[in-house]
């Protein structure tokens, strides 16, 4: 532990995080024992939120002891606390977009110091030997031995699972922090760490052109940011959202045309065969066939929801009549999500974020539900 | 019509088409007449066929009139006459793999002469004047108007619906037909018709190269042929089975590796993210993530086949994690087809056919469903 610069360091450790600094005011050894935290953790599948005291593991050799500042609210941590995606170990602390204060690293930890911008997100360990983790596609590690970051089984884990990040501080090997460079604001970076490697990924692989029409569906925390990417990056950016209220958010964003739809899906009639590729963030179970018909023949179309049970069912004749390829993406890995986070850092693009306590998150979650979010709820981590 | 010559082709008219000759054996118009020509039907959902007698619309001027020799057994000919579907009007005479001699032209065809062979594929029309009819997708007619070869609504034809090929004789739009060359038998071309262009299409499309890794899942008459045409493309395929008996007619037609898969899926696993296209041609519901799995991530797999119900459900978690782009084909258009069966005549790529008569319909069909026909069902067109 390269705990030295800590005592010095009163910026740090003043005020918002008084549990951690008992564990550094005296001797090396208590560094060894486990890491006090708190947050807001699902204590049943109706996945309301109660404050609630655990433990991290201990800094390991490898690992960062983050102060989080501020963790945002993903559509995802609403499915998983409520059991939507299969059966969960409770108490479990969400939350997977995730910035704060390097406040302590391990001894073999050279790619941050104390004091640094970090962030994490969907993951916070995997095997990091095979040919997946070794290129930069720890999600898909060949090991099975990704760790996404709440709820899954992790020995190191006083609580035997992972646990998120609506609490005050997380233990994480160093790989799956990622730097936050200091001309974007930590609260407007958070959301990156999942909606916008979420994004961002599949949009890259799309490998569109300057001027090709990219199509976006789901106008949430996710469609949001994949919009303004798919802007940056040079697409005709069309946005179909089902909430006539969003519209002039959605047009300040630089889009050519957003169209509201409704349950007859007869707004994106004249869009049939339009599209050079469509991403749709819907994250639930929706009828696909009217959205994948926009996509031009041959071309591709990915899905980035994922709906109650991971169930999506199609008609297969009719995907056959569009020609195009479907396919879903599930976040990014490490060296993407760094990369995501310094172009929007570079490229002037934020999240449209919306500033709450920790008491306000039963709340938001239900407006989240009710696609009233808008469009990233960024919690202030000084309050748990 | 060019009728001039009808009356001196004895070897056309000799034998197998009595009730067609009684047309034919006055005057000009007479041939304004429906055209008489009996078959094999379905009554009702139980989709077992009987003797049938209809009459097929007047030869239009655009039409061709054809003596159908042979017709053979599509998996879809079951699906469609059980209403698998979707509800069906009866009586309705299956069969879109048709091959038989050009018994009449009407005024304006040139594609076609009097005692040409020819064959009928899936449809015998679309608009003709459209951006998918005018680039040889006419089963994406952009009007909707393509008319699938039986049980689409169809004005013209005196039962309301279009009639298929299990019978006597065929009316159809000229452009709908294609030319059988002469170094391949007509039984032998049938099975080209719909099997042979619904693989052969996926496959050219799939864009494999020379050594590339193909899969082809579901071994009965449209997989049989996917191997042919893959292994004559040089791929290197591998083969998935259910069915244990098939192995070594399977490793006749050259593949790589037959795979036997049982409803563990357990002998799949090792051919995870092998291979760089799958085509899938499994006729009902099945587990498809065990199969996707096996192809590498960014690449393409291809389901032909058309479940009840056209329902095929997914687990989106499962797809995002093997990165494959997943996409339905449906037939082909009219120049692929004609390619096809000129692609098989000149490279020796023949299908495996059994000979059967038509009071051995029912009996074959049974067999299909239950995956013992080696491969195709060719049906002796004058046993009707
Ligand atoms: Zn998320
Ligand atoms: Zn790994
Ligand atoms: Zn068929
Ligand atoms: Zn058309």
């Amino acid at each position: 532990m390269q705990q030295t610069a800590l005592a010095g360091t009163g910026v740090l450790l003043t005020g918002t995080t008084p549990l951690l600094a008992n564990n550094f005011n005296s001797n090396k050894t208590i560094m060894k024992e486990n890491i006090k935290s708190k947050g807001y953790a699902a204590f049943d599948a109706t996945g309301t939120l109660k404050p609630w005291e655990f433990e991290r593991r201990p800094v390991g050799d490898n690992d960062i002891l983050i102060d989080i500042k501020f963790a945002s609210i993903c559509h995802s941590d609403i499915h998983q606390m409520k059991g939507h995606w299969g059966p969960q170990q409770y108490p479990q602390i969400p939350g997977h977009e995730i910035v704060g204060i390097v406040e302590a690293v391990g001894k073999n930890v050279t790619k941050f110091k104390i004091g640094d911008r970090a962030g994490v997100g969907c993951m916070v360990d995997s095997c990091m030997e095979c040919d997946s983790c070794m290129h930069g596609e720890e999600h898909f590690c060949e090991k099975g031995e990704t760790v996404f970051t709440y709820g899954y089984p992790e020995a190191s884990s006083p609580t035997g699972i992972s646990q998120g990040g609506y609490a005050s501080n997380i233990v994480v090997r160093d790989h799956f922090a990622v730097h936050i460079p200091e001309h974007i604001s930590l609260q407007e970076a958070a959301p990156l760490l999942c909606a916008g490697i979420t994004t961002y990924s599949p949009l890259m692989k799309a490998q569109f052109k300057i001027g090709d029409k990219v199509g976006v569906a789901g106008i949430g925390g996710l469609g949001h940011l994949a919009i303004k990417l798919a802007v940056s990056k040079g697409a005709e950016v069309y946005a179909f959202t089902t909430s006539p209220g969003k519209v002039a958010d959605i047009k300040s964003w630089g889009v050519k045309e957003v169209i509201v739809v409704d349950e007859s899906f007869g707004s994106m009639n004249v869009f049939a065969k339009k599209l050079d590729y469509m991403i749709c963030t819907i994250p639930y179970q929706f009828n696909s066939a009217p959205y994948i018909a926009c996509v031009k023949p041959n071309g591709h179309f990915t899905y980035v929801g994922m709906p109650n049970g991971f169930e999506l069912t199609f008609s297969n004749i009719n995907l056959a009549a569009t020609r195009v390829n479907f396919n879903a993406s599930l976040i990014g890995g490490i060296p993407e999500t760094q990369e995501v986070v310094h172009y929007c850092a570079d490229n002037g693009i934020r999240p449209d974020i919306q500033m709450i306590s920790a008491e306000q998150i039963n709340d938001a979650w239900e407006k989240v539900v009710n696609k009233e979010a808008r469009y990233r709820y960024v919690i202030d981590a000084a309050t748990f």
